[in-house]
């Protein structure tokens, strides 16, 4: 462990979030709700704290190891969060120091879980950061799971050592300069391509550029209460459904898509899957709504794409509310949880590469029993994926699944139903963001109890740094030379 | 394929069951009921297909191949549960042949599940005959993973080669009646002893059987609608808890300890993980029972005992209403319907060996992030488990989230609340019996609709014969040359 190191990198990590205040700083200015001040101490204390840590740390020269990547990802994200809880706390926002960390949290992390119940009342500065928190933490999360967890070997990411776009650097530190270049094109190519669209549509310059921040980011928060639902716009819906299925795939694809390979994305098989799993999902729910509600069938299909493709790609935005639905498209939502985007997206959850290898090895050991001797290596694409992946997986998949189970005894321990507890950790667990029950579309996360809003802060970082990168340093074994 | 073979041994498990009910024909007779006829009827059916069966196919002489064993133990349930059926059939004692099959299978799966509202109203005879599948269910279930799926490598279970007890014969036909005859003296002696002590405490001899039989099965059917919860006694709880307990643990270290081996439950890993299961949700149940109901803490302590132990073990006795228990409690059960009992016992769902193999296995890759290089193997009471078990391990629990995952879905189509639907799903794929909501332990699964029923008795079939064997013969692959 090099603790100057990892000091000096969470030291620049903060300046850059202290200096990403300027942008909320101008937007109050320009509406003058009186949170112009409160932004300009949070940017005043982040800034000279990045400052302070990363003077106090200088002069490391020394190699990156894998312990120091883990600790600054997972310390990074933890700082970032409280940091940015900052504007809350000094505007008055919100009622406790809890709440600021877990807005704040659920920005960084793209899930878009909330504790506001008014979000129209807030000052344009404040909700400018929140949708801004979104963004920033997109882009660390495209950063993370393609140049950082393939090299640190996390949870089978190491399959995704050969996609990485860009020049290969075998060094950490200048292998994530060079990436965070190519990606940051990308993901600001897209997201002004968004914000273009919406501003066509006729949505002003602030609430388009706010719903681009939570559709690229898959993280979920709106200027509305009432999340897209408020446009009753089937233009806005269709920009916001084609961009959250955009975010939600891998972006190494869209850089490649981009650099003029247009077959990529058919050539992916996790695209395939992923686009096989949103059709499927929206016909059954169509037909579900169809059905059982007042709908006809435009609208059914209208309802079914739009949240669908919001959960499953972890984004969050609402156009309905879901809770009322039948059980059968809750159900499905409910597991579409567990699904989420494509690795090296900005979706959250298991992710659609893990999910069709793990079905890919359950068939394969129904192949063996009847063919007991032959040898079937599990394949992707049409290459061997190794038994050192699939290891990495399946520790990945049990870890979710147990995180998920304890937090929902916990949540259940502290009062809540059980379908709002199993609900409230998934849609936390897998940066979603609006659950079930109480923590329903039209509901928010104001009422969780103290703990609960701690241990669901806990499952949205869990979640976002893909387990390992937070369990890690709570094993003792890792903090020994 | 041996088909020839394959019927030979179908009619000769038809024609035990069929000489099976001799035993309520006799009950019947003593309680004259009515129900005489119908049994009569039964038998005589039973007894001469399994006759014509066993006549027609005579003279295969040649070895059982992996696929005659798969074949022969799906199937060999299937018409169990199908002759099993017809005493409800014929006595009029359930509205439709769907429902007479649900209970039959029910029975034989040892699950538990019951469609039958008025337990008390059903004559004797047919009651006894309900009984019993669960008890010839149970006693099959042993042979099937001690003597059978080690051997056909199932999920895993070639981990229990070497647990077998008595004489190791190497062909499949010996060696299933060498291991016969020692586990049924076991399964019988355990029985004999329990029901001495259901005597002993003033349980009638007719109710001693019965829940002696769905004891050692881990079953679950009640000659009560109350179930064991119908006695208020102390008494007889606290013996079906410890014989609950036995039946959930291996019959191969039963076999060992009746041997002289006094210490071999405590040097089974997996008995040891069963235990502090069982320990620590009994302990957390009551402190959340303890302090949300009008409990006193000796009757906190009592019911959660009891509600925990039948269900880990997959039994499904119930001494209080556990549906309007605290959402903690509920959810704790809800869990533990995914643990189950030990391999090698009568209890269904995953079982404690592959939830602690996958626990270890998580935990490894935890370690090898810390230790990239190091060759850390899984181990199991200090023998190394081979990748190849923890494969069929992994297969067979992804399998059983899939199936599990797939017909709650369907469960909810088909109109059923998401808790119902889910809990419903649970305990038929894990062989328990009653669920949460609709299906909770005060009411049965009479109201879910038709084709819901056979869903939960494919589960049923799934779960008891470890997935893979009935899955195997639903993929074409497998009838192939």
């Amino acid at each position: 462990m090099h603790f100057r190191l990892i000091g000096n990198a969470l030291g620049a990590l903060i300046l850059f979030v202290g200096l990403a205040m300027l942008l909320p700083l101008g937007v109050s200015l320009i509406y003058a709700e009186g949170d112009a001040k409160a932004l300009l101490i949070s940017l005043s204390i982040t800034t000279l704290s990045g400052l302070f840590l990363y003077g106090i740390t200088r002069g490391s020269a020394k190699e990156i190891g894998n312990k120091d990547g883990f600790a600054i990802v997972a310390l990074g994200w933890i700082c970032a969060c409280l940091f940015g809880s900052l504007p809350y706390f000094f505007s008055e926002s919100l009622a406790n120091f809890v709440d600021c960390y877990f807005e704040s949290a659920s920005g960084f992390t793209t899930t878009g879980a909330t504790v506001i119940a008014s979000i129209e009342k807030l000052p344009h500065g404040i909700l400018f950061w929140r949708s801004l928190t979104h963004w920033l933490g997109g882009m660390g999360i495209i950063l993370l799971s393609l140049a950082i967890l393939p090299f640190l070997g996390v949870g089978g990411m190491q399959l995704y050592k050969a996609e990485v776009p860009g020049p290969v650097v075998d060094k950490l530190a200048p292998r994530v300069r060079e990436m965070a270049k190519t990606l940051w094109k990308v993901y600001v190519g897209i997201s002004a391509l968004e914000a273009f669209f919406l501003l066509m549509g006729g949505m002003g310059w602030f609430d388009a550029l706010c719903h681009t921040f939570g559709t690229m980011a898959t993280g979920g928060f709106s200027t509305k209460s009432a999340s897209i639902g408020s446009y009753h716009s089937i233009y806005f819906e269709i920009v916001i459904i084609f961009f959250m299925l955009a975010a939600g795939a891998s972006f190494s694809l869209h850089y490649k898509f981009l650099k003029g390979d247009f077959s990529v994305f058919w050539r992916s098989a996790e695209f395939r899957f992923y686009l096989a799993v949103v059709l499927l999902c929206i016909t059954l729910v169509t037909i579900n709504l169809r059905l059982n509600l007042h709908y006809d069938l435009p609208d059914s299909l209208r309802y079914a794409s739009f949240q669908v493709s919001s959960i499953v790609t972890t984004t969050g935005y609402t156009t309905a509310d879901f809770g009322s639905w039948p059980p059968a498209s809750q159900c499905l939502l409910l597991i579409l949880m567990f699904v989420g985007g494509c690795a090296g997206s900005t979706g959250g959850s298991i992710k659609c590469l893990r999910n069709l290898l793990l079905l890919k090895q359950a068939y394969r050991e129904l192949y063996r029993h009847i063919h007991p001797r032959a040898v079937v290596p599990i394949k992707l694409g049409g290459k061997v994926v190794s038994p050192e992946v699939m290891e990495g997986i399946w520790g990945f998949f049990l870890l979710y699944i147990f995180f998920f189970v304890v937090a929902s005894i916990i949540m259940t321990i502290l009062g809540l139903d059980l379908i709002s507890a199993i609900a409230s950790v998934a849609a936390s667990i897998g940066n979603i963001g609006p659950g079930l029950g109480s923590v329903g579309p039209t509901s928010n996360y104001a009422h969780i109890p103290f703990v609960g809003k701690w241990v669901l802060i806990f499952c949205m970082l869990l979640g976002r740094l893909e387990i390992y990168t937070v369990i890690i340093l709570l094993v003792p074994e890792f903090w020994r030379k």
